[in-house]
């Protein structure tokens, strides 16, 4: 079944919860190699070693693939799993990943505590400005989504107040307004020193999703990022 | 030597020439990797005998490493390694990489070509609006620099027009004015339906790296990012 680019399968939640088991460690363990891979001072014939054997599993793991990016799968209850998604996707090894929690109120604030590490990297032992922007685009969005009120970025605004250190830093974001298929959401990161980062958003609900609500049955969609 | 997180090291043209062969390739490998990471449908026991093989080769990357990030290193010349970066890091699995072009007359033009796959997606089958905004960051930051004006991210603003497709992208930026250390640079990223973001940033040339020009006998740096 295809929603405009969304899939929908039959997994129940105690499959999703064996396929998380399967593929989060396993993302992981690429995450810890990019960050090696970044980092490794061994002699070039290990590094050539390590790539011959990498490549071989790439060629194993190819053997059967999508046809192409992951998508968002849900479920028949609607739970969405964004597995593929650079910023929070389990599957992602580009992805840290974060792990984003909500206002179990539906107040559409959410927050998350996380790490980055040398893959991140923009001015020496600082984060990327861009990886920045990344995790708030994210965070802002799920803000907006969390409130009831999910979008794709429309305009995004971000004012860098000090350089963030790499290492275990903070994010909070939330609704600030709403009007029709718009949401303005505004957040920032926080590090070692405070708050590093503001950002603030609009979030649109896109046309083919609003065309979709009737077809799902849904007045407003359950989920979208 | 230490440049306040900046490193200089020793190595000549031909070592350095040398390195990106090796280095290179490897990280060409560790980025099919992250992709097949995110597609693979092999079996179960597959993917955990892929796990138990990166584990081992992570293991042995690791027995030689930097303690932190890559950091960005100078040779004698002046010339900048920034090989840990996410965006263009030629080390960085996470970088796609761009590869950016700039105008040799120094007019801080700069442009590139590249292209996104599976690991850089948001909706289903688009382009993460937080790694477009990771791109422009970057590039806005480069036009800034290759203009003989370097600087930190100090603002951003980004426009999303439309959906950007994953695939064949072409991003251009340049500066737009200037003023003592603030640099001001726009951008835009193009897809096969025409501009599809629009960035403005302004870049801040830091104290810190003030301070550091007359020690390296220069009155503006060769580099910085």
């Amino acid at each position: 079944m295809d929603l405009g680019g969304f899939s929908r399968d039959d997994l129940t939640p105690e499959q999703i919860a064996e396929q998380a088991a399967l593929y989060g460690p396993f993302t992981q363990a690429v995450r810890d190699l990019v960050d090696a891979t970044i980092r490794t001072t061994v002699p070039a014939d290990d590094v050539r070693a390590a790539q011959a054997e990498i490549e071989a599993i790439t060629e194993r793991l190819r053997s059967s693939q999508l046809p192409g990016a992951f998508g968002v799968r849900f479920n028949p209850e609607g739970r969405g799993r964004p597995w593929g998604n650079s910023v929070v996707g389990l599957r992602n090894p580009i992805a840290p990943p974060l792990v984003i929690e909500h206002d179990p109120e539906g107040s559409g604030r959410v927050w998350t505590d996380f790490h980055l590490g040398a893959a991140y990297e923009g001015p020496p032992s600082l984060v990327h400005g861009g990886v920045l922007s990344m995790i708030l685009d994210q965070m802002l969005g799920e803000a907006a989504g969390s409130g009831g009120r999910p979008g794709m970025t429309g305009t995004l605004t971000l004012i860098y107040r000090q350089g963030t250190p790499l290492g275990p830093l903070r994010g909070e974001a939330w609704i600030d307004r709403a009007e029709e298929y718009k949401t303005w959401a505004k957040g920032h990161l926080i590090g070692p020193d405070g708050v590093t980062v503001e950002a603030e958003g609009v979030f649109i609900l896109p046309r083919w999703a609003r065309d979709l609500l009737p077809e799902r049955g849904q007045e407003r969609p359950k989920y979208f990022e």
